[in-house]
């Protein structure tokens, strides 16, 4: 069973509709009534990071900077954070972990307010709650034919960094800063829920591609992506592999009606953000990735899978 | 360091006030403004359960049950829980956590809006979040000198069935009973809070005496607790101290105003739930223990600590 199946058939088993919730599983966060948006994030040594690749407040940071992006997805204004911690051994890495949690809440103006702690009998664990309040969500599920899909940033950097390590090497420090340090996206997705220039957003943390099949299946439309127009981070020495399918950049793909070109870029400008429009939204499903030839490939679920 | 010293440090690192939060760490919940309570509670195979001890299902069932006994525990009502699960092997383990935090979720009317998924290379980990709304938070503040303190249910079944567990034993049914399955004390936490009947209140899920002392601390106040007056389960075979010191009960402690006795009580026939006077608050620090011939013991840090 892949990690997106055993999603779906939790949120089978936990989801029944509630009156109280306006957003249910499936989106980067719920949304209850009154537009509270809440989501967890969870991260587990040995799976999502390595204290041989990282500080443990670097792992603290991560992971809070994970928690908020979720917030940034949603176009949602975070107002708090909730840690819990378990860990093996010295109660002190807690201390590190939760002074990481601590600067990627400082980053956005929010406090740790709450948490609990234990001991763990194996891997150290992070869980980051992140909560905050939004007028109009901005769903997976917006993506309609005639919008432009765009993307925030560069990619494929942290994935460099992932892959560095795993082959038993070390990264270029370029490539492990965007994987220490995920770029704070909660102004960017606040203004463009607020604007309307977003209609369907996510944060890119399983891979482009993978990403983009989940807002094309929520949104019932498919995605076409032009593979030379993905802007490839640099710490990733050009390969478009790792922009397309190594996930871990918390950067947001977002969809825009068409027309909206110069009031995205100049909202990039604002806030500092490189923006690039990298394809089209058109009637179908799945994600296409169209080369520079006119080839096509039918992208299906690829990006990272904890179980697969 | 021991557990309460842990998070001491840990909440000196995470907070630091924030306009958005009107309850910060120190409590069942922290509470935003416009009164939205949120906590977590995270339970770790090996140190909070055993699969040796109760299924998956059960032990599921448990981290929904103890996370919704802090919304009881503020007085708040329960609008979603959110899921965090980790497991090692067999993904299918992970549908039987969430079917048990599920029914947990059913026993008060909310739904699993969300959650995270990972693989765990160790012990299964549940981390549940609850959110909920609360008018008139019931902080752990409130307590002051003549108010009387009470306790719902009955206190120790749970910590006999681990002490049985832990001795390589096995528990009596109705030992196992209470820790598998925690009672539901939300409608009780609500109309004691919306009543005015509590003015302090708390969980108890580190054992009577401990989590005194922290309504305790945190009202800057002395609770007096009569042994003999606390209601010791039956499946706890009579054992005083499982009741003071056992923790597992997620039973209610709340302090009330003196004279208020017949409303609880009322209000205890109104919900099929047992309360009883176990003390009274005056003014002083920390917790006393009185026996029926007038011995007294000055109660420190008792009941369980994860890191001692």
């Amino acid at each position: 069973m892949d990690e997106l199946s055993l999603i779906e058939r939790l949120v089978a088993i936990g989801w029944k509709g509630s009156r109280a919730v306006i957003q249910g599983p499936g989106d980067d966060a719920a949304v209850l009534r009154g537009g509270i948006a809440i989501s967890t994030d969870l991260m587990v040594e040995g799976v999502h990071f390595s204290f041989d690749w990282i500080a443990p407040a670097e792992a603290g940071f991560r992971a809070g900077a994970a928690a908020l992006s979720d917030m940034a997805a949603m176009g949602a204004a975070p107002e708090a954070v909730l840690v819990s911690l378990a860990v093996a051994g010295d109660p002190s890495l807690c201390e590190e972990l939760q002074r990481g949690v601590r600067r990627a809440g400082d980053r956005v103006g929010v406090a740790v307010a709450g948490g609990d702690v234990s001991r763990s009998p194996g891997p150290a664990v992070v869980d980051v709650v992140a909560v905050g309040r939004v007028r109009e969500p901005c769903r997976r599920s917006g993506a309609e034919a005639g919008q432009e899909v765009w993307v925030s940033g560069v990619l494929g950097g942290a994935a460099a960094a992932v892959a560095a390590w795993s082959a038993g090497g070390r990264p270029a420090p370029a490539a492990r800063e965007r994987f220490a340090s995920p770029p704070n996206r909660v102004p960017l997705g606040k203004a463009l829920a607020q604007r309307r220039l977003a209609r369907a957003m996510i944060d890119i943390s399983d891979g482009l591609v993978r990403d983009a099949g989940q807002v094309a299946r929520a949104s019932g439309a498919r995605l076409r992506i032009l593979q030379d127009a993905v802007p490839v981070d640099t710490a990733a020495g050009g390969d478009l592999n790792l922009a397309l399918e190594g996930g871990e950049d918390y950067e947001l793909m977002f969809t825009a009606p068409a027309g909206k070109e110069a009031a995205i870029l100049d909202l990039g400008r604002e806030l500092s953000v490189r923006l690039t429009r990298i394809g089209s939204v058109d009637a179908g499903a799945g994600v296409v990735l169209e080369d520079g030839e006119g080839g096509r490939t039918a992208a299906g679920r690829g990006g990272y899978d904890h179980f697969a």
